[in-house]
């Protein structure tokens, strides 16, 4: 392990607690976990794209899952000093509107207690009952407070079902603000299935996970800054899973066609106090360093800043496709990047490695 | 202007000549050019998203569009000394099969006319007869290389109608290959409007130009890598609009996706002889410096090397919002990126400027 000021941060890693699981397992339409005869070996869908008779049908679900002893052997093995856990996509967004605050409260409080089995290694954060409307989401937020290792919270793409640009948004991230709990946002539905044309099965779960993943979360996050939300809420706090999806290579042109849109100028919408995409991403957005090379985190790094980065690595996904003891090229892949990209031992990789984290996530704290 | 050893070149640079502005004229659906009492000025309109009742329907279309005049004015008036001219989207995916041909023919003989007006100044790119099918499609090929200025091919991303990993397409890519003619890759039909939300018409045309656009291509070119085409055409060469849209930041993650996905393990695609994402953007891959931003025009160069970027402008689209004469922002800012990126005056940025132009697209010989 690293020398505790310097500790290595993981930011970006998900678990399904045994409650998570068995809602799972009692499911037929995905999300749900189930063996597919001959095989008895469980296989977990959670996209519509994996969904259908192939090899590439969901994958496979062991306990590196939903047992946090796998959590942190994972974490020993990688030289992970803490690791802020999260449930994994798609959360809760498929829970029953009366369902909601109870699943939220009792998977909440779960991993909660997971983090507190292994005091200072583990932080987490948590899910929103949202399909249970505002008043419930809000609650939920203020009883967050008292759980004792919640560092944020986790969120999808499509909020109360219309999208994160959605006004009717504005009070749960107020609370958010106001609660001092960034969100960590991750993309879950991809992309419509019809841009992948008729050979996307071919290419195995690629083009929804390379490309509809982080094509997602650009989009989320730009109908929330047009839409005006960090002008209403100024100081609300974003993590974004994969670099920002593509958000850092693509600010220069979304901000381009925002100075160059007609309709945008005739409404009055390009005056002063507009926040531009530059200024959310140095005010408002942390990025993950989960996006697999050096070119890609350079970008991220000169769109936010050195000191807004943050090492994370998607565990359990993407293990190695043979069976091995050793470390994962996934993890491995990114910690070269963050080594490429800053220098190895210098002052800014140690950030972004952990300083970070622990500076933004008040991580020193348990 | 530039001294003669260092030209600058735009290489992204629309026309619609006055042949394909009657056929706009002509219509009723998209694309089509007409005016919307009670204004009588013109508008043309390509884009679904951009077809409704609002002041984002459209976009004026003054001569700049058709007469070539305007754009050596705008060249003159922004230090630029050759143009690589290409039809605009969305070109000849919507002509009647039996059309194709004669439509073609007399687009690409007009606009070679046009460059021979100012030789030396103007070359272009030709527009492909897709919807006339294969053999129509590989005689036009043939034909270009009797035209003087033609340098490569403009192509959208439908290829025939099922994108450009249809294997269709192959004897097409294989005659480019042969006809040392490149793809200069452009998108037109963006994402499904679904992804946009229901606020979308509040954003003007940001969300499917800043997002569709790229995320279109990104999608395009992923799906030719994954379906083999650069193994099957090795020596194909392409030149992708807006810096590749996304690839550049997004192909360490694509890559990931792909060693680790079990099903093309399976089918034994991640064997030797698989050229990488990485192989590709350095070997088949230019990319245009139309990205508005030092951050993206860095990861571009990173990703496929500072002799393969090349300067554009995107003329006549994204005009100054106020009339005015002087020089336009959005192509400042390019500029402004390569001189960030490249440096002033150093030979990269020279190169960026026009060298790497001149010598992928043969422009010395007239």
């Amino acid at each position: 392990m690293a020398e505790t000021k310097s500790p290595i941060v993981d930011i970006h890693t998900h678990v399904y607690p045994p409650s998570y699981i068995a809602l799972l397992k009692s499911r037929s339409s995905i999300p749900y976990i189930r063996s597919f005869p001959p095989s008895s070996s469980l296989r977990l869908v959670i996209l519509p794209a994996e969904d259908t008779e192939s090899t590439s049908r969901g994958r496979p679900v062991g306990s590196e899952y939903y047992d946090i002893k796998k959590k942190i052997e994972f974490m020993d093995t990688h030289s992970i000093d803490i690791s802020v856990i999260s449930l994994a996509n798609p959360w809760l967004d498929w829970v029953p509107a009366d369902e909601a605050a109870k699943a939220a409260e009792e998977i909440n409080d779960e991993v909660n207690e997971e983090c507190g089995k292994f005091p200072g290694r583990l932080f987490a954060f948590a899910t929103l009952p949202l399909s249970g409307g505002k008043d419930v989401i809000v609650k939920e937020i203020a009883r967050l407070k008292q759980l004792k290792y919640m560092r944020g919270i986790i969120l999808g793409t499509t909020g109360l079902g219309k999208g994160l640009d959605d006004p009717e948004l504005l009070p749960i991230f107020q609370a958010l603000q106001d609660a001092k709990l960034p969100i960590f946002l991750h993309p879950h539905y991809g992309l419509p299935s019809s841009v992948w044309g008729e050979r996307a099965n071919d290419y195995g779960h690629v083009l929804p996970l390379a490309l509809g993943f982080p094509l997602e979360t650009t989009i989320a996050v730009t109908r929330m800054i047009l839409s005006g939300v960090f002008e209403t809420v100024p100081d609300l706090q974003m993590i974004l899973a994969h670099s920002g999806g593509t958000l850092p290579f693509l600010a220069g042109r979304i901000e381009s066609c925002i100075e160059h849109d007609a309709h945008l100028k005739s409404e009055g919408k390009l005056g002063k106090g507009r926040k531009t995409v530059w200024d959310v991403l140095k005010k408002n957005i942390y990025l993950d360093a989960v996006v697999y090379s050096e070119v890609g985190l350079k970008a991220a790094i000169q769109a936010s800043g050195e000191d807004r980065v943050m090492f994370g690595t998607d565990h359990p996904f993407f293990p190695p496709l043979e069976e091995e003891d050793g470390k994962w090229a996934s993890v491995e892949t990114n910690y070269e990047a963050i080594k490429g990209a800053l220098g190895g031992g210098s002052k800014e990789e140690r950030a972004a490695l952990g300083g970070n984290a622990v500076r933004v996530l008040n991580l020193n704290s348990k």
